[in-house]
């Protein structure tokens, strides 16, 4: 929760001259979104997020972004849509940043994960790798395994912070998933980052996917993988197998899923606990004093990892 | 800026089961207001602050602050009112907290503070004044003088740490306090913390007072000092004689003050400026690592301090 840019009357009403959106009646920082700044502008046209898009995003991928949830709002998937200004533009600057208008979505994040909140993501996990089929944009995966070592590299020194042995264990991890990972899976857009709190509902529906600041090319499955990890466990880390079959059950609906997709879960869903393992203990390790973030718990991801290195086949995520 | 509380999907539905808004369309946490945790609310019956009152908010307080916007409100002063459930209540409990909702105020706060954002400032407060006259609550200002000392008493021993013979300094300034604070000058409602961030504008419209969780009895004069320093001073801590007449004019249009109370001005503006350096400076020794709220600058009112010490009368603050 942060909003690292404080944007000025100025600076604000001369970012806004470009569009016409009749007079701001409200403009209130949120609290939510680690990566970015993000403000509710409301105006006599309506309301909408503006976001400053802050160090962690490079500038250089907003186009891919920005790109995407367009293309993705076009082919019927709710999710937020860039809005242009009078030149046609979205993406333009403010404070000294990138920055884009965003319509405003509705909905709640689910704070407490129920089975049917898993049943709605499958599938709607499944639309979005559908819709993204002919999105002509590509973007590598930069947090997918070839950058976990130079992640860990960067943490290694003081990783027994955290927990006594814990950079030889992830570098047991990070050598066999070096040494298995697979290869020709089917691929195509992935949102990479599909946490609880970037879907909304609307009492048991689900009304939209927000924040592709991390989407790129890379297997469908490792989507689901990321999905298992954030949607599929306790709070006091124990795995819900039921969460876990309503999602992929949901998902196999709408797109059927080959036997080497299925059969690749378990290493993908230890290759993506360790992705955020080492990018929440890099974090960890790293945060500045008085950070307007408090850091997330790294160790929950190892507990998570331990999970899915006992596994011995899909049946652990509930199919048959 | 900070949400200290994260509100459940469960808890909000108990919480929201005894009022009559509709269904939720939106619920996000805000980033403003660092006491408190706010999060705006829309329904399809309208817009809504969520507010639930952490530790720093002494819930014996609350029925004074929630019932003083009440009764402003009725008096036609633009503040947020308290809005009763079904039972008549409007203080009530949510995650262990006392908690309200509270109607939504359009407006922007003023980030760069202008002189006409100081004559509307002028006049509400002076109107706010009026308007509480008959409030029948009462609550001392526990942050006027006799509670400057106990602050400073636990700050003593590290102040040198924020600056060098700070605490001396300060235990000079408290004592010349104590013996010149004035008595006997008129009295009643005061926000006593109507900070930029507090007060809401459209255009160069004030539309709003918002924050009354530091309100009390005490100086109405005193006030208008804490205005002084909050809105009167330039990021670079000159003081803009501008904008401290506007606001004066402007407040004495409609609340003319005392001989007493403009000779007493200086002194009280030194005490408003030892208040929030005292309130800082704790906040800045005693701010836990990895805090949600970076700590502000309790030398910025030093050097206030140091202008409010020189000034020989309330001319240097635009009167003539």
């Amino acid at each position: 929760m942060a909003v690292y840019t404080e944007v000025s009357d100025e600076d604000l009403k001369a970012f806004l001259a470009a569009y016409d959106l009749g007079e701001v009646t409200a403009f209130k920082g949120i609290a939510e979104g680690v990566e970015n700044s993000n403000y509710l502008l409301q105006t006599t046209g309506g309301s909408f997020i503006l976001t400053l898009y802050e160090k962690r995003v490079a500038p250089e991928d907003l186009p891919y972004f920005l790109g995407l949830m367009e293309h993705l709002a076009a082919r019927g998937i709710n999710c937020p849509t860039p809005v242009p200004a009078g030149d046609g533009k979205a993406l333009r600057e403010l404070c000294g940043r990138p920055a884009a208008l965003i319509s405003f979505l509705e909905g709640l994040w689910p704070k407490r994960v129920q089975p049917y909140h898993c049943r709605e993501l499958g599938a709607a996990l499944a639309r979005l790798h559908l819709a993204g089929a002919d999105f002509p944009g590509r973007r590598a995966n930069n947090l997918s395994l070839p950058g976990w070592r130079p992640l860990l590299d960067r943490c290694r020194a003081r990783a027994h912070e955290v927990q006594a042995g814990l950079a030889e264990d992830l570098e047991r991890e990070l050598s066999a998933l070096e040494a298995d990972w697979p290869a020709g899976l089917p691929e195509g857009v992935i949102h990479a980052d599909l946490f609880p709190d970037n879907v909304f509902f609307l009492g048991e529906t689900l009304t939209g996917l927000i924040d592709f600041y991390f989407a790129c090319n890379d297997f469908f499955a490792y989507d689901l993988a990321v999905c298992l990890n954030a949607w599929c466990f306790e709070p006091d880390t124990a795995f819900n197998v039921t969460k876990a079959r309503f999602m992929l059950q949901a998902y196999r609906r709408v797109r059927p899923f080959s036997e080497a997709e299925l059969e690749a879960l378990p290493l993908l869903a230890r290759g993506s606990a360790l992705r955020f393992l080492l990018t929440r203990l890099y974090d960890w390790l790293n945060h500045p004093e008085g950070a307007l973030v408090a850091p997330k718990d790294p160790l929950e991801y190892w507990r998570k990892l331990r999970f899915h290195q006992e596994v011995r086949g899909p049946g652990a995520y509930g199919l048959d």
